[in-house]
């Protein structure tokens, strides 16, 4: 009926996401302990930490002492977020991390000016000295992101052609500095998307790139997230950036403020993947309680829906 | 690459899911105001009071007085809910609402002896003593519903040959009346489905009445409600119940106490649908506007999504 994979891989980015985002403060004790809980959930690839400028982001104002405060899991990679060089040294002084190199690019100029303040050929230029960075520091490449890859707020309908335009100046870039990327990863930066433009647009990157692998970094801004997520996998993507318990969006934003949109949510996506027979590796039960610990920490709901209603093995249990 | 229909029907329970489980009081005044704007956004069918005992649900104690308060208005059918002879014979006395008649079966009987206090045997006698009634009134015979057809909280593991059997009893009652339904509902009741489940389940129908009208009544418990509605019109599902802004459901239920499951959200259908050219007939705009003067009338944000993130078509309209 469909080509659904045997498994998949979750990147989970809730700590990153949500430290960032919420009003806090956050104690660093919290951080350490959200981390480590989650540590022990099964998950393969936690991006734990942001090296930003802290007077931008106070939330991560404290990523070292965070870093070098988690308990490393063997067999769990830690990753953090930088967005320049000053950022990457700070990452690459925190022991413990795995540090992998990714480049950006964006289907809409519109969105990247606004954003970054860079055009396109400002922003392969920079791209292009981020790799010469890696290079120095020995940090392998891994990913070339694609933001707006399902329409933008600034330009609106993003054609197909275009998310591929995107991938090719990638490409173009990875082969001129020699360092080709292993993901491509597809964002759903604003929102846009619904399970029928995730099928168009991963078809037609497949279709031209059969050797890739494709990320799926999805928002739930408009409430397709899982959907999306549903479609992706139908169209055979292993790759998902996630957030546990939905941390980095905010159900209380709503109609009387701007709303945060959040990443689609870890357990919603271990539970569906669960339930069609889909391994993640997450053991389901930890997980939810790492979500429930989520809404502890920042001292309200968050958007999630599995932690509210519960696991479906937990009600199997109690039935036999 | 699928077969998604042209367009969809949404039947609208929201007014009468909503004011069933919200604690109010909630004015009587409030829930015609309501209905009204309802029967403004396109919506061909509305469920719009429950005729069921008043001491056990006091929130629709009103009922006559919400229908003869609603202007009713052309090409909009008014429905309501009953769940015996009584209640029907109030429905018949409501001037100005449709009648159809339904039959209903449960996949599970330890949930239907803990819903309805019968056994199979008792359901049958039931139903067809409900058929007679509607022949006494000149009520048309038209849905048979199958509850718990994914999945059951007192059972677990519903299997697919058991709902092809509960449709095949709902037949059987059919042929011996000589009241054959036009449509069979699907109904996760308790939130057990998949987007793989309900691939099966529905392909399963398919298969054995291709003739049937299949219609799907989907909960959010567990956040899979707009993936499985996704999923069933990739398997050509034209019919869908839904609550607008996903009345009947609390989000802060949460883990503080029992969840309170929702009916998928119609916005976000609506939304959905839009976005992938699929027809509803439903201006999101005017719905979105509804779904805000849902959640002034409880008093408290509601689950739905499209509502908090806002249409994308009025961010096209902002861009050029």
């Amino acid at each position: 009926m469909s080509d659904l994979p045997k498994s998949i891989e979750i990147h989970e980015e809730g700590p990153r996401e949500g430290f960032q985002i919420e009003p806090g403060p956050i104690s660093t004790a919290d951080k350490i302990a959200f981390i480590d809980a989650l540590s022990e959930t099964g998950l393969q690839e936690i991006q734990i930490a942001s090296f930003v400028n802290p007077k931008r982001v106070p939330g991560w104002a404290d990523a070292e002492e965070v870093v070098s405060g988690v308990k490393m899991r063997d067999g769990v990679r830690y990753t953090g977020l930088w967005l320049n060089e000053k950022g990457l040294l700070r990452a690459l002084d925190a022991e413990g991390l795995t540090l992998k190199g990714s480049i950006s690019n964006v289907t809409s100029e519109a969105f990247m000016i606004r954003n970054t303040n860079r055009d396109k050929a400002q922003n392969r230029t920079v791209q292009i000295n981020q790799i010469e960075t890696y290079k120095k520091h020995g940090i392998p490449m891994y990913r070339g992101g694609v933001m707006a890859a399902f329409g933008c707020n600034f330009e609106g309908e993003i054609p197909v052609s275009r998310v591929l335009e995107s991938i090719e100046e990638i490409m173009d870039i990875a082969a001129e500095t020699e360092s080709p990327v292993k993901v491509i990863s597809l964002a759903d930066t604003m929102g846009w998307a619904t399970p029928m433009s995730i099928k168009q647009v991963v078809g037609a990157v497949r279709e031209r790139w059969p050797e890739l692998k494709i990320a799926l970094h999805l928002h739930d801004t408009r409430g397709m997230g899982i959907a999306n997520v549903y479609a992706g996998l139908e169209m055979g993507v292993e790759l998902f950036d996630s957030s546990v318990a939905g941390l980095g969006g905010c159900p209380f934003a709503g109609s009387h403020g701007k709303p945060a949109a959040g990443n689609v949510c870890t357990e919603d996506i271990v539970f569906m993947c669960a339930e069609m027979g889909i391994e993640t590796g997450v053991d389901l039960e930890r997980l939810i309680d790492v979500a429930e610990m989520a809404e502890r920490i920042v001292g309200h709901d968050l958007p999630g829906s599995v932690k509210r209603g519960g696991s479906l093995d937990k009600l199997r249990a109690s039935i036999h």
